[in-house]
């Protein structure tokens, strides 16, 4: 992303108004994956987070508009996202404008109790390139997913977890990618209508954890069979995420 | 599993009459989930089955009652299992008494179009014995779990799909050890009432497949949320493999 106009930017509301985020009007946005993935994380005040490639720091920024009192750190590459980052954070958000497979010295020497991605959905190489540089930064993967998955575990504290949100179809590759001590691997579906196949996962794992693995049941995003009519049609515990800034608990 | 007198053994009937099997009275005995991973079979006539671990034969039997017209190949080291096998599947079934570990020349220069496994749900290592030798065999486990899927992968003749049912804490042990030319991996959880989480995976893979990991909805076994009186209350598909040899399809 090249650095923006205002005009070529939008504020927008998230998590009931309680945040406000300057994002690109064009090119890639925000949206629920990151508000769910972060509503996913139980991180208690005090504690140290770390989202690996945060854009502009939506994900980061929910969950520190959720639970006050965490320290937050974001890595970002691309200096037009990190910008916006550190506008939209803030006091709140230590920015480090980097490569994820290539961070400095000083954030390799640090560790955090939870480290959060929402890596992108596809690779470069089994996919058409949408020819718009921030769409492709963002879903179009030239770091591989094993790179996010291993960073995310380097960097975690013992007994500190890994946060992934990601298509369903790449869990296979998060676990291969996860190293071995990383255990208590579980995984939530988010399914958008009853019966369907869940379309995403989000998977969590603990450094040093020996609990088995755990697949829960499908979280439904949707009320109904079908879409029926305009409007969102969350399920009340989505609605309540979404809007009222509350945690989703699995 | 010691040689047994016919006083020891019960004739229980499976797939509503349609097949009878002898199994000891007493230790390890057959249950759904062989039958639910041989209805989830798509075998067609003429192609070659060959199961691992069968045991008394439930599962492979119960794939050539429903599928007539299949060569099916059962291996079980246990010499009474072995025995009760062969008199279950008479001509149906070539049963070759061994450890699938270490199975005759004749047998690892074949391949097959489908290979099954119903491995033991446990560890050794991570669980106490149950001390009865026959349950041993068939839930503790001595053979690692990745032995069976990647004996299982070898036997496979290109384009040939294994399928395994296990405790769904065991999924990433399973995806870790399949092969890398095994692909088209899909997943189907088994879950006893709406809202749970699965306690059982299907999954299948095949050999040279170059789709894309699948995990399904939740095939829920039991109607209604909870155990309300006696009689399994299957809902209609399930009751449809268990009594009519309907296919699970996925």
């Amino acid at each position: 992303m090249s650095a923006s106009a205002d005009s070529d930017l939008t504020h927008d509301a998230f998590l009931g108004g309680r945040l406000h985020l300057w994002q690109p009007r064009q090119g890639y946005r925000a949206g629920m994956d990151a508000v769910l993935l972060s509503a996913s994380i139980p991180a208690e005040k005090g504690q140290r987070v770390l989202e690996l490639g945060c854009g502009v720091g939506t994900a980061i920024l929910c969950l520190g508009t959720r639970l006050p009192g965490l320290t937050l750190t974001g890595v970002e590459r691309d200096a037009a996202f990190a910008a916006l980052a550190r506008r939209n954070g803030g006091e709140a958000l230590e920015l480090v404008e980097a490569d994820l497979s290539d961070m400095p010295l000083h954030l390799r020497q640090r560790q955090f109790d939870h480290v959060l991605a929402n890596p992108p959905f596809y690779d470069r190489a089994a996919s058409v390139a949408s020819g718009e540089p921030s769409r492709e930064a963002a879903h179009g993967a030239d770091t591989p997913l094993q790179t996010w998955v291993r960073t995310a575990a380097r960097r975690l504290a013992p007994k500190g977890q890994a946060h992934f949100i990601h298509l369903t179809e790449r869990l296979p590759d998060i676990i291969r990618a996860l190293p071995h001590e990383m255990g208590s691997i579980e995984v939530l579906p988010l399914t958008a209508r009853p019966g369907r196949a869940p379309e995403r996962i989000i998977l969590r794992a603990r450094k040093n954890g020996r609990g088995a693995f755990r697949l829960h049941a499908p979280l439904i995003l949707h009320e109904g069979p079908a879409h029926i009519e305009d409007g969102d049609s969350y399920v009340p515990a989505i609605a309540a995420v979404l809007r009222d800034a509350a945690p989703l608990q699995f």
